[in-house]
């Protein structure tokens, strides 16, 4: 069988698979696509020589930011509903050093909440993930695939009938570098100890306030009951992945007794088991790396067999 | 009758005025204490050098952040319940240079929504809204006094009873400054027009989702509906005040045809008081400048004839 080079390239790395028989047979990262503007092909080419010279010119399949307007070339993105067909033909295909290039379309759709929402990179995920987990092709499925934007996805028999985005990853960063919440937390990072679940009680609480409301408590327990920055990052990493939960539970209701799948890295999906637990529902957690990795194979037209080789 | 020094003194401007016969006679800015820093002391003396030649050692009225722990002297908060009483007995005072220094305290109080809540410099604002508004005394009356960190304040017979902060403007100067958000929106102010309103409507629906998934719409509208940098950061405007509004109607929940008095500078009062007329709220607006003076007034003793000179 021939082998083939998967691609995950987004805004700030690059990972870069050789693939033969179902099987990851070497691997090599590079930069991401904001360090090299205007020059992804000579990057792509410059990274795969050795691969080059060793088995030929094969074909090349890529996802994520690469494929954005700030990325090679546009992949536009595809409307919803949209399943695993209508990602795999609608690969934007070009030629570059001998090499047939694929670059994955996003989605785009308007989501419950009656706006217009795009992805870009996560659909591959979901792709690995259907073919991982064919039961998730079955029926409604709900998906959450937190980070910086954190993406919240309903799949209806294995189409994904649209999708909503929280902006927690990037929320967090920003008042964690440039607010006064921020202020002595310079070098920390959020644990997920009782300042967390403090935290996460005061995002998933049917309060009816809101967040810009909610996120002054980081600053006045500092103030008023003698806490410090640790405990201030780590309940407003809390509060966000509270509100992001409980805000996506009221447009992604799960039947009793439905689980929802979490793509994501281990720590980052624990958090959001722990914030989804309290509202009763069960997770299913799969890793982000390996449903990218499963999901270019699917690109690709391939199975992955052994995905942590 | 001898005369006054009262001054507005937060963490970026200081606002010096001559008072005298329930009149300014004279105004001089200086710089916030943030610009300062155990300096506070040197600076005032400076800048009054001319008004104690010519007057005396008039007695000093102080407000704002100066009180607080980067400031002076720290004047204690007063927990609420808490009215002009209070905040009169409450003064922290000191001399400097010949001069009695009083320097007002801040307010404290367990918010609705059961967190610690603390203001400073807002207190005396009140204070000069009760004594320029007689009503405001009579039993129950909401105060808005929105800003970088907005304080909505309950008011039971002239008395604070407790108050709810939201990190508003904070949040907005954020995410502009540092977020996808404000990408191309450098040098760019929001306006109130069409996508200040639609913002202001999705943030203040009752969809029952939250802050992260509602952000979006800022980028995705610039994505998918050809939206600039302008629409999207009146819409982000408007959607942060709405937020602000429906959190706190859900906490301070004013009786039919009770109206919620808004205190602050005349642009921003009037963004709040859009917001507010869409929940079918009437609004009175109260200038914030002339707040603070009437209220630096009413803790020396003295009441404010005529605010505008």
């Amino acid at each position: 069988m021939k082998g083939f080079i998967a691609g995950d390239w987004g805004t700030s790395n690059l990972r870069l698979f050789l693939c033969r028989d179902g099987r990851v047979t070497d691997r090599v990262s590079g930069p991401g696509i904001a360090a090299v503007p205007g020059a992804a092909e000579a990057t792509l080419l410059d990274l795969i020589a050795p691969w080059r010279a060793a088995h030929g010119t094969l074909p090349i399949f890529l996802s994520g930011m690469i494929g954005s307007s700030i990325g090679w070339v546009e992949a536009p993105y595809i409307q919803c509903p949209a399943g695993p067909s209508a990602l795999r033909d609608g690969m934007r295909r070009l030629a570059a050093g001998g090499h047939e290039v694929a670059i994955a379309s996003g989605l785009a759709c308007t989501n419950p909440l009656g706006a217009p929402d795009v992805m870009r990179g996560e659909e591959t995920q979901i792709l690995g993930a259907l073919a991982t987990h064919p039961d998730l092709g079955r029926g409604r499925q709900i998906l959450c695939l937190p980070g910086t934007h954190s993406k919240w996805a309903l799949l209806n028999d294995g189409r994904v009938e649209h999708f909503q985005t929280a902006m927690t990853g990037e929320l967090f960063a920003t008042l964690h570098g440039h607010s006064i919440l921020g202020r002595g937390t310079e070098g920390l990072l959020p644990d997920d100890g009782p300042a967390f679940q403090t935290g996460l009680a005061r995002g998933l609480e049917e309060h009816g306030t809101t967040l810009p409301h909610l996120l002054f408590e980081a600053r006045s327990r500092q103030l008023r009951d003698g806490l410090g920055p640790q405990w201030a990052l780590s309940f407003l990493s809390g509060l966000l992945v509270g509100q992001d939960c409980v805000g996506t539970r009221a447009r992604y209701r799960p039947a009793p007794g439905q689980p929802i799948t979490i793509i994501a890295a281990p720590v980052l999906g624990r958090l959001y088991e722990s914030a989804l637990s309290r509202l009763g529902i069960t997770c299913r957690l799969l890793s982000g790396d390996r449903q990218s990795l499963a999901g270019l194979f699917a690109l690709a037209g391939h199975e992955l067999k052994d995905p942590m080789t």
